[in-house]
């Protein structure tokens, strides 16, 4: 028997800001959450790759997993025996902005259809490019292109967390006049 | 006598990226750095506003001023003894995206003459309206717009950061063809 609660299988729970923030605030976590952004991996790979015990690397896969943040699926291979890949489950993006006169702290889940946007967008596109070169190419730009307007955006970003935060510290000092 | 290093007392080291997010990352330093951002602040005020323990604000406090993310003044207080005030140094700019296929992470600081400019705008436009209503007003009107551009850019932010990891997994499993 099935029950209701089944069919929102896809409607993640959130997970808590603090605990987004705690998972990535460490070095070891985000070189390995870097490694599985370009493609699943089992932890002698990644251990062997960052230098680092396979002991520390479970345990960082596990904190993750737990967190909801990966997900492991059991994969045959070629020679040897199967093994447990590791993968991102979750698209985040974090901003924080802090100093004299300003405080700006976000934690953004993607939402689905967000993400859907952007990958079908992007996949028509390559579709549409009919040799191997080219494609390569055209990716190579597009790294290139996005990195210039990130940085700009970047930027742009800093300059209005400043701004907001000015406005704010002397609203509150002229209201206190 | 005064030697050449003296000189050079406003080029601040670099913090290292991780120290800064280690900083950050605790809820509870946040909170400190959030309201340090209104005004310069002092442990016991602190402790009371936040509902926790001086020795928790003085210990995190320390370990901010350590770190050269606040410092710390003795100022005469018009009843009661002087006190020491904490505020905030450094601006910073933290921006952090992750999940399947891309990962990004950048902690900018300010340079000087970028806050400088920001300042100096903000002020010569603040001195240019006469009233103490109006400067309110257009107070509150930078607040909300920065905070509508502001969504409009994260939003933005996160489409790029989509679209540049996708292209990287996609350059690389391309590449292994």
């Amino acid at each position: 028997m099935t029950h209701r609660g089944d069919r929102s299988r896809n409607t993640k729970t959130k997970i808590h800001p603090d605990i987004v923030l705690r998972l990535v605030e460490n070095p070891l976590r985000r070189r390995i959450l870097q490694k599985l952004a370009l493609e699943a991996r089992y932890t002698l790979d990644l251990s062997k790759e960052l230098g680092v015990s396979q002991q520390a690397i479970c345990k960082h896969l596990r904190l993750l997993e737990e967190a909801g943040l990966v997900s492991s699926r059991i994969q045959k291979s070629s020679c040897g025996p199967p093994r447990l890949y590791y993968a991102p489950t979750r698209h985040y993006s974090i901003s924080i902005a802090f100093g004299p006169s300003m405080f700006e702290a976000s934690v953004e889940e993607y939402r689905n259809n967000e993400v859907r946007a952007v990958m079908k967008d992007f996949e028509k596109m390559l579709s549409e490019i009919p040799s191997l070169s080219e494609k390569m190419e055209a990716l190579e730009r597009i790294v290139e292109e996005t990195e210039k307007e990130l940085d700009m955006l970047r930027a742009r970003l800093r300059e209005l967390y400043l701004r907001k935060g000015l406005a704010e510290r002397w609203a509150r000092s002229l209201g206190k006049v």
